[in-house]
């Protein structure tokens, strides 16, 4: 029995999620159906990978992630299935599966007529060719029977992970649902004092093991459960205390 | 195995949709639980009907959808089962079922008690209704066992859908979460330049395939995924551009 | 094939209750995995408990439920499971798994390294204990292995529940989605006119079997789904009626 989990923008209060479902049961009936997430911000690809890739790898072997977060439907980008890592990724090539389908990956097109739901609708791609794709390999269909291999996928412009060490500049690459600051900085974080600085601002913090290692409401600068330096407010939140945003650009520096 | 799907407006910060899911298994612990939608607007009927019509006919023959948003729960509208398309739908009848469960289609009251979970809730039919009925159903019992026949379940007050032709009056019907605009106009939409009257205001769009077919920022008319006629802005939200929402009036008028 | 139940505060926008997923899926490729809620609001363990204790009755015995609502994640509060009713809750010792894992209960420690996924995060027990002591018990791994029994776990400052009768002060114990105000007041309602006082503010209202006892726009009084008296407005929400929150205060008396 295969697994197929679902990554999309398409929300939970229209159908666009549940078809997709339905598709994938009709053509592989004893799928095991696991949903990440419908509520990626509309058309948000970067935030789409990220999320992709925090829950991708704690699925087992042979897990079949579609994705869908994808302004550009049914024009240029291609459709592609990916496999990386002992699992398959099935979506649209603009970035969106490049984070969790890390290399070395093979991929393919998606061009096959009985990969696809004829006649495909310009604007939902995720039911009448991801659903259905994912559909065809969870029933033990090959993935290089979808199309053409192609050399690699799309990419996405992100600020490469530094190690922080004594800190340094890097940029907030995500901010989560409880406003923690995912930050460019990756590695561990020498246990001691802080100074982080945003914009005009700064902030003194301590660093962590975890939120309780602070008092409530105080920052806190801690190794995150992903592999990247992170920036939180216990019993709180960090993006609202700095009124940082994805993109916002930040300083570290561990004091003497 | 027997697939029942949920639509509700329970949201799911309430342990609501827990409960129903609960219940399903524990008459038919092999079912296999799928979420539609907990997310419909309290209340609200007819984008319940809608999302259902959405998502239902991509399932697999023999699946039971749950439907419940019943504002009415406990009062003079019946418990039904409906039997359409080779699928089952279980829920109030209060239109809710009509546009997924298309004529032909045979219903049923719930009124054999083995049907129902007893004491039913006067306030959560969800649970004590409809969701142990759909578990007798997984569970392989007969849908006519339910209870009495009924000629036919509750219809919408839906505006008739008419094909777009060169145009003509019509009416916002559904507005999805992306805000695009489902209109009650259906088939296809021929090429060209197309007028939007909404209220005073006046747009220009272009028709399209999909949303690339236009810039960023630019209103398109379309044939939706559903076969409607949809108006969406790419890369936004055409009900924000508009202010267009279920019930709006509108005009199309394609320029010569 | 074991049920699994999730529980937490985690969103849906990001990849965290996916994460959660996957490792029980990779422990026990044969779970049944449900979603109770991701939408508690954060760090509100009172109000998970309350969900979590709406929905795990209805579940199958033998059900594992998972529930993470947990500020304190990597701090002084213990991990742990409990065997309660038949079925299993895993958590954190907070207060969180105690109304649902009501006594006679059975509790141990997460200690056993093998009932844990080793480096353990300090911010996501979520995925590291508890999904991953979820998944060994869904294979069919005993609960009383994760390590040293505890005599019991936490509780939570509850105000007790009281017959309602012919009324009495009592206090808002939840708001749920729609509103509606679950008072710490227990039993069947005494059909007639109700006096009730919040704050400065008086109030008449009839009991009702369910919301639409009363005209649309009326405050309703009944016994509610879970045992315990509501107040609603029907077709509108009591909340905002009223203005009373979790905690607050209230005077019910029925009318001569």
């Amino acid at each position: 029995m295969a697994v197929v989990t679902f990554t999309t923008d398409f929300g939970t209060s229209d159908g666009y999620a549940g078809a997709m479902k339905g598709v994938v049961l009709s053509m592989a009936p004893d799928a095991i159906l696991v949903d990440i997430s419908h509520h990626i911000r509309a058309g948000d690809v970067q935030a789409g990978a990220i999320t992709l890739a925090q829950a991708a790898p704690y699925f087992p072997p042979g897990t079949i992630h579609v994705a869908v977060v994808d302004p550009g439907v049914g024009g240029a980008r291609a459709e592609v299935v990916v496999a990386a890592g002992g699992s398959f990724f099935v979506g649209p090539d603009n970035g969106l599966l490049s984070l969790a389908a890390a290399a070395p990956r093979r991929a393919w097109l998606i061009e096959n007529p009985a990969y696809r739901r004829e006649p495909v609708s310009p604007t939902f791609h995720g039911r009448d060719v991801f659903a259905l794709t994912a559909g065809r390999l969870a029933f033990g269909w090959a993935a290089d029977g979808a199309g053409r291999a192609l050399p690699d996928i799309a990419g996405l412009p992100l600020v490469p992970t530094a190690r922080l060490g004594e800190g340094g500049e890097g940029e907030v690459v995500h901010v989560d649902t409880f406003g923690n600051l995912f930050t460019s900085f990756g590695g561990t974080v020498t246990p001691g004092s802080w100074d982080l600085q945003i914009g005009e601002e700064s902030y003194g913090l301590a660093s962590g093991r975890t939120f309780t290692d602070v008092a409530s409401g105080s920052l806190v600068l801690y190794a995150g459960s992903g592999g990247q330096v992170e920036i939180a407010v216990r019993d709180g939140s960090a993006a609202e205390r700095t009124g940082a945003q994805r993109g916002t650009r930040l300083r570290l520096r561990r004091r003497s």
